[in-house]
């Protein structure tokens, strides 16, 4: 049999965008190359915007400074953290594409067992592809997955799966650590390969790490708001553990799926641990009372679209946390601002309802 | 340094049974010998009580046949299914140990992906002893493991975890299908090693296999009831599937931990789907029912035992499952037949609060 001689297009080359928050040079990037040289970047430099932030040659980008946040939007570039990798969401915002892939710019290709480079984003991609089933377990993990299926006793009316709106991917070498278990297992290193992707069910909160992560911008990406950190807040390094919770109760809402797992990327730099514990240990105690606040969360049936849930979401985060601290009122009227921001950056997607672009997405595909 | 030419002894050795259902003689038992020696075998033995059942030399066993069923239950013996594996829980009902690890006689030594010889027993073990962590979703899978913890953003108050009750291993070679997917993939095997154990979330069901599983029977045995199946019955291999749905609903009552994962088993020997989809074919439309209702049951909070549980779960069939087939209303019926025979060969934990177990357990113990 003669195989043609074409090239193979990358899987969702044009409705993809790869977002970056820097604030060094882009030299992690030559490892990627041949993963991500076909797909557009979107980076945001986060502090000094007079630096220059050197990207290797051959990558289509383009890059956003605090200048531009601010020109962009306005007083509305309130919502945007500084000095912090929560600005990333500023990426998601600007974007036009269907999909989101990002990526910290510590993070390396990692190996699979076998030795082979794991080319996290098509993994990604296969995983935002392929159904998720958050209302039953299936014990051999990703039905959708070649060699898996769902099991003896899997309902059948649930084997099609809903859309897939998250894929939480991992991390070897340096794990995705608090600063506490960081000062008390300073070697600890994650070496373990779990070969396996699943659906996060429904009703269960998670810890999104926002340094591998790729979603459906259409579908969710109102409600991956990375929150208030950094320079000015009380509060840093939870900006993707707001956003995922924040995530989650929506997708649960929304009956979108939720998956972590597989990839696999190698993060090469723990940081610093004494730091880390003075911006989270507000968030310490904080996520005490947050995490319930989260797993008590009920929406209205009103809310169709990612944005009307979001902005209920904040009325709930203004009624019930701001009783914690001044900085919840602070945050949900800038949760607002977001909303308002993405709404005047992708109007065309303002009253979208999730069972329509669901729809349009077609139905589910089993392998 | 040295070490002392002491025996060491194998972990519960006086506190575990081994149950095996079976109708053929027990030459698999020579290849699990070096682990299962230690410890002692109820054996239940299906079908024709008249035939002889032959057991490798050396191994601690007690047998009970048909006759022995008739004998010792008298009357309630109704409750326990005649020509199905279902027929294990006898097993567990007269056990006077604390733990139970349940295995099905085609189910042979796995190796994991280094080649070595994987102990099912010992991790089984090691699940049952750590905690679980059904309240919140860890990405890094199960924190107590050796190389592993709880994430950033994990609710410190979360992380000593609750009492694991049940351990469900999996099957490398032949899946655990239903008779559909064996008629769609009939050359389909699991060859994939998921190098993890997890807890299933709160509020989730799953589909619980009984070919490789642990428990704590204290906690859990009076749940594990495994249901009318095989002769006589509309229907079969649904045991394990309706022990593992009313386990769940319970353990999540009573605030105890279920894992599925770790460890493997290699399970030889497809089962024939012809013979398997005319036992099933109920259960396939009955469980679009069945699964709704076990996902909204609630229990009281008078429900301190999981012999209370199960009376009140007996109820709440016969209510709720009769209107599908009178059936159900049998089974809710030989489910309290269950508990009374399990209050009478087991009077001293006929009041145990589930609390109160937990407590002479000991706090769970991190790593």
């Amino acid at each position: 049999m003669s195989v043609p001689a074409t090239t193979v297009t990358p899987p969702l080359a044009d409705e993809l965008d790869i977002v970056i928050p820097t604030i060094r040079n882009l030299d992690f990037l030559e490892q990627w190359r041949s993963f991500f040289q076909p797909y557009h970047l979107i980076i945001v430099q986060d502090g000094d915007p007079t630096k220059t932030i050197r990207v290797p040659e051959g990558f289509d980008y383009e890059l956003y400074n605090r200048n531009d946040i601010n020109r962009i939007l306005g007083p509305k570039a309130s919502c945007i953290s500084f000095k912090d990798s929560a600005c990333r969401c500023f990426g998601f915002l600007v974007s036009n594409k269907k999909y989101i892939f990002t990526i910290d710019d510590d993070c390396f290709v990692a190996k699979d067992p076998s030795g082979q480079e794991i080319n996290a984003l098509a993994q990604h991609i296969h995983n935002l592809l392929t159904p998720a089933t958050p209302f039953f377990f299936n014990t051999l993990y990703d039905p959708y997955r070649e060699g898996a299926d769902f099991v003896r006793g899997y309902p059948f009316s649930l084997r099609e799966g809903v859309t897939t709106a998250i894929s939480h991917g991992l991390w070897l070498n340096i794990p995705d650590y608090d600063a506490p278990t960081q000062l008390v297992k300073p070697l600890e290193r994650n070496t373990r390969y779990v070969d396996a992707v699943m659906t996060i069910p429904k009703g269960t909160l998670f810890p999104m790490c926002g340094m591998n992560l790729g979603f459906h911008r259409e579908l969710i990406g109102p409600a991956m708001y990375f929150g208030l950190m950094g320079d000015g807040q009380p509060i840093g390094r939870y900006d993707d553990m707001w956003a995922g919770w924040c995530a989650k109760v929506i997708c649960d809402h929304l009956g979108l799926g939720v998956k972590t797992g597989l990839p696999y990327i190698w993060h090469s730099k723990a940081s610093n641990p004494f730091v880390n514990l003075k911006k989270e240990y507000k968030g310490i105690y904080w996520q005490e009372e947050i995490i319930p606040f989260f797993q008590s969360v009920v929406l209205s049936k009103e809310c169709t679209t990612p944005q009307k849930c979001y902005v209920e979401l904040s009325k709930l985060v203004k009624e019930k946390l701001a009783p914690v601290d001044p900085y919840f009122e602070k945050l949900a009227g800038e949760m607002v601002t977001w909303i308002d921001a993405w709404n005047e950056l992708n109007p065309s997607t303002k009253g979208t309802d999730v069972a329509a672009v669901k729809k349009t997405d077609g139905a589910p595909k089993k392998k």
